[in-house]
């Protein structure tokens, strides 16, 4: 290797600017970017290939950093490719700077938000699946820590790579051996590690990660892989490399140098040449992230007598957006017979991604597709979206443009149990800021929301139902983020009803009820679950003779549309009143289950009759 | 094998009862039964030990069913055990019935609920390691289908129990290639599946699972395993096996037979012995988990004038507790320096779990332990505890009594950046029914609530702080699962501020600058933010001149603490304001970023005095 003292000098470089930037910020993990500090060399001074005017250029490789607490580590070397002044790195850590303690998309460099582990490489995945379902030329790289192979998720993303014959996806295993409590379950037995990639369809090359013709035998190896193969590179490296009184030691995890100690580690460093940048590869070409036009008309029609499934109704509508917008993928997790995304898989097999039953990749690598311009649908049972309750908190930090569709909520599904029943997902993805929540009742309605969260940059998640219900709706309906619809209204309401999804059903029944007893009463359709309809809440309470509001869903007490309600109005003097299911279900008829967890129509009439008393 | 012919009618019978009780309850997954039907045959015909009076018999064998939707081969495996009898198979699915779609404690002869996939590997593990702990001589056994081997959490099972040298563990994996959309990703290449275990440290063995003679060489040699490593068998087998229309035939899964396909069915079937039952192994012992008493007395002291870091308090209250009470184990993921269980670990090495980063895992292991009596403490960053949320539901349906332990809540972190912080975890807990959550804000409570929590049967979450706070109570202060402690009141509060951990410090500064300027505040410490203090809640509300309550929390917006007080006080005519964090969080000190979200002392002036305007 010709430029081997270069190279260490450039790695020398990167070890300053980890070690001094942690200083300063007087938190951070310098020991864990030590460890990583001669691979990343070695790949950004001759591998890497980028646009640094412009991140999102699809023909730019991609770098993930897995491990995000080596985040000083991502930010030296974008900045030795020249992007900011190294200087700015003491900002890091501190209040308003763009280096963050672990990486977020005000780092415009970043792929995706890390810090929590196992995630990289379904992030990378997703990227390295964008090149090959459009014929795009970049690798797509992925720097993980041994400790976080830990986690299922990488195998869940492993199975997926491989399947998917990602074979420009190239994973770097940086083994330091230490995490955080002490040493990781293999320790330094690399090749434990190389069995279970090899094992897992991975073509494997084990070094020495502070060799740099290792490293860069290895990385030219992975960028001529001919295999259809994943590469993982398994490194044996040591946490804290370069330091004396830091390499291989223990205790030294998340801690940043004193300054006396910093002196001391940059003085064993010896002599840096300051001026050291690396000068990335260009793109050949440049081509950027297109954004297609949604269309909002529907070829969808309904019969008036029919009932329809809003989970059935969302597989056509998702299929039709994807004729009007190419952009549009959809993630299933082997469940697209029941979320109907069989429908979008037999028109735009190359826009669907089959996941399998592992939730947790199948959400981040849609984040990884967001990233690239996509606009993902993850759909699965409203239930299984908590398995990857982690990977969506972390695609929200990352500002992921992804659809989520839960299907079979509440106790409603009937006989098969509370395993399936979605009934925390509104809590889920309610708690996250700025998320959009939709529960559509009807097919009409399903179709508008359809359309409004693709058109919609952001998180969304819809609700849909398993069983089938009747149309309350015309076409020329029109739906809004925000919105409520009055199905019920008279000039002398006792009270409110908002309902949402299948409860807008026992609303409507109870209030047909209860008017031949002479009580009126005032319905309220809350698709649109966040941001609630204030204004028409409010509205009706203030036009109903009690100002009383009765909130009825199909979720679990805390967390759901009633919360959303009663804070909407909690600043006004109004009783609401929640009802939702407080109970774990059991198996039984959706009108048997409906009635024990009292959100049915009979539970309505007697609260109504109670609060009006 | 000399009763090859009565194994054949015993599966036979298996086979029938799947088909009769799905076909009864009109829905179920008769197909995912009959591939399972021969392997669970010579299994309970021959090796599995169980004391059917005692289903808690600690030397009873374990019998684990992860793939949770062939339910029906569960129940009708233990009516042939005698356990009931077999006609009562009929009301599956039925309300009020124990045979629910997906096994529930309600059946008392689960390990624990399943039917969300890929958890019973982690279920058995837990098993499997009392065993080992305890020197107890029994196998857990568990059946998986091929379709759950996707999801992550079994690697990190697989990880977890070659690690533990779990030999005593016996996973059996139905190879039946058709999962629920289509075909599994790896279809009958068992091959896959035995690479990927025995590079996970298991020793494997693959057999035509229709095969009598090879499911019982296996399971003997698996019996006989002396290798100190975990056993997977996997087995070839066919989906709906031993009915020509229904086997190896896409299409049919989660269906059940119409009335004149069953009849066909049985007719095929031919001749069944309906007599025939297992007669199992007795157990030679009877020993039932034990209750061991928890003295609450504790040996800490703290000093007036020093702060403490309730994360670290808690890690000494669980050793002292621990040493009381024998059935607490505690359960890490690799930041036991952080959440401070390296205590436990340091006194009680054999109740401790190094889980290593693999959080899902970590919760039904937990839900394991649970099962056979123990205590489990499952203690990492609150924001973690988002990667099992999952689990976490799937473990409350199963009824477990597990106390978790979520460390570095919200943005007073500090500089970690919003992945670290834990910000929706009261949300998590708090959806989920009869979930306990504390939140103390400084050593005394953290003691006390610790003491509270093991005491509860159930679950209960506690949320603990990254930084030192000061002392607020004396050792003789009472607390109570639905109690609160009022820090500041006086004969003319205007408005009462509810806070909870961090944010009580903030209130209690904002009170002292009010009054100051003449205005008086009622604070009170809601440490049990659900059940919340209802009571004392409406108490001072309704002594507060305006009748305002503020809740102020470091919690995302939806889903805290001021979604319990607003619910608890809704039916009344109070106002309550919730300031809590409503933004993705960044990097910064605590001051800035509880200051940028609104829920520091400068916000709660500026509230209080735009409220009582």
């Amino acid at each position: 290797m010709e430029q081997l003292n270069e190279l260490q000098d450039k790695s020398k470089l990167i070890r300053k600017w980890c070690l001094i930037s942690t200083t300063e910020a007087e938190s951070g993990h310098p020991t864990s970017c030590l460890s990583a500090a001669d691979i990343s060399a070695v790949l950004f001074d001759k591998y890497f290939t980028y646009d640094i005017g412009n991140p999102l250029n699809l023909f730019n490789d991609r770098f993930v950093l897995s491990k995000g607490h080596a985040a000083p580590l991502l930010y030296t070397l974008f900045g030795m490719a020249g992007a900011y002044p190294l200087e700015e790195l003491k900002t890091l850590r501190k209040f308003g700077s763009r280096f963050e303690g672990h990486p977020v998309p005000e780092f415009i460099y970043t792929e995706a938000a890390t810090g929590s582990l196992g995630q990289g490489l379904s992030v990378a995945a997703g990227l390295a699946m964008v090149a090959k379902r459009e014929n795009l030329p970049y690798k797509s790289y992925v720097l993980l820590g041994d400790g976080e192979l830990a986690e299922g998720q990488i195998w869940e993303a492993a199975n997926f790579a491989s399947y998917h014959k990602l074979d420009n996806l190239i994973a770097i295993m940086d083994v330091n051996r230490l995490a955080q409590s002490g040493e990781t379950m293999f320790g330094h037995h690399i090749e434990k590690y190389a069995d279970r990639f090899r094992a897992f369809g991975f073509e494997t090359i084990t070094i020495d990660g502070h060799n740099f013709e290792e490293v860069d035998k290895a990385l030219e190896k992975a960028c001529n892989n001919k295999s259809d193969k994943p590469v993982a590179i398994i490194a044996k490296t040591f946490k804290g490399k370069g330091i004396s009184f830091l390499e291989n030691k223990d205790g030294w995890h998340g801690k940043a140098l004193k300054k006396e100690e910093l002196q001391k580690a940059l003085a064993e460093l010896g002599e840096v040449d300051d001026s050291l940048r690396f000068n990335l590869i260009k793109t050949s070409q440049i081509k950027l992230p297109e954004k297609t036009a949604v269309n909002d008309s529907f070829d969808l029609s309904f019969e008036k007598n029919k009932e329809y499934a809003t989970r059935e109704v969302f597989g056509e509508a998702v299929t039709q957006l994807g004729k009007k917008n190419t952009n549009i993928y959809v993630l299933d997790g082997d469940v697209k017979n029941s979320t109907f995304t069989e429908e979008f898989l037999k028109v735009f097999p190359d826009r669907f991604v089959e996941c399998y039953i592992a939730e947790q990749n199948m959400v981040t690598v849609a984040a990884g597709l967001s990233r690239l311009g996509k606009i993902p649908f993850v759909a699965t049972f409203a239930a299984f979206l908590t398995r990857a309750a982690d990977q969506i908190r972390m695609a929200r930090v990352s500002e992921a443009n992804i659809k989520f569709v839960g299907s079979h909520v509440g106790v409603s599904i009937g006989e098969d149990g509370p395993s399936q029943m979605g009934l925390e997902d509104i809590a889920l993805f309610g708690t996250l800021p700025g998320t959009i929540i939709f529960q559509p009742a009807d097919a009409v309605s399903t179709v508008k929301l359809v359309s409004l969260m693709t058109n919609h940059h952001g998180f969304v998640y819809m609700r849909t139902l398993r069983p089938k219900t009747a149309l309350l709706y015309d076409v020329a309906q029109e739906f809004k983020i925000g919105g409520s619809c009055i199905l019920r209204q008279s000039g002398d309401d006792v009270l409110t009803i908002a309902a949402s999804g299948i409860t807008v059903f026992e609303a409507l029944k109870a209030a047909d009820e209860l008017k031949k007893e002479g009580i009126n009463v005032c319905v309220m359709d809350c698709y649109s679950v966040n941001p609630v309809d204030k204004t028409t809440l409010i509205k009706c309470l203030k036009e109903t003779k009690k100002q009383i509001l009765i909130t009825v869903e199909d979720h679990f007490t805390h967390g759901g549309l009633g919360d959303f309600v009663i804070a909407a109005v909690s600043d006004m003097n109004f009783r609401v009143e929640k009802m939702a299911v407080s109970i774990i279900s059991r198996s039984g008829s959706k009108e048997q289950l409906m009635n024990q967890a009292g959100i049915d129509v009979s539970a309505i009439i007697i609260k109504t009759k109670e609060l009006i008393k």
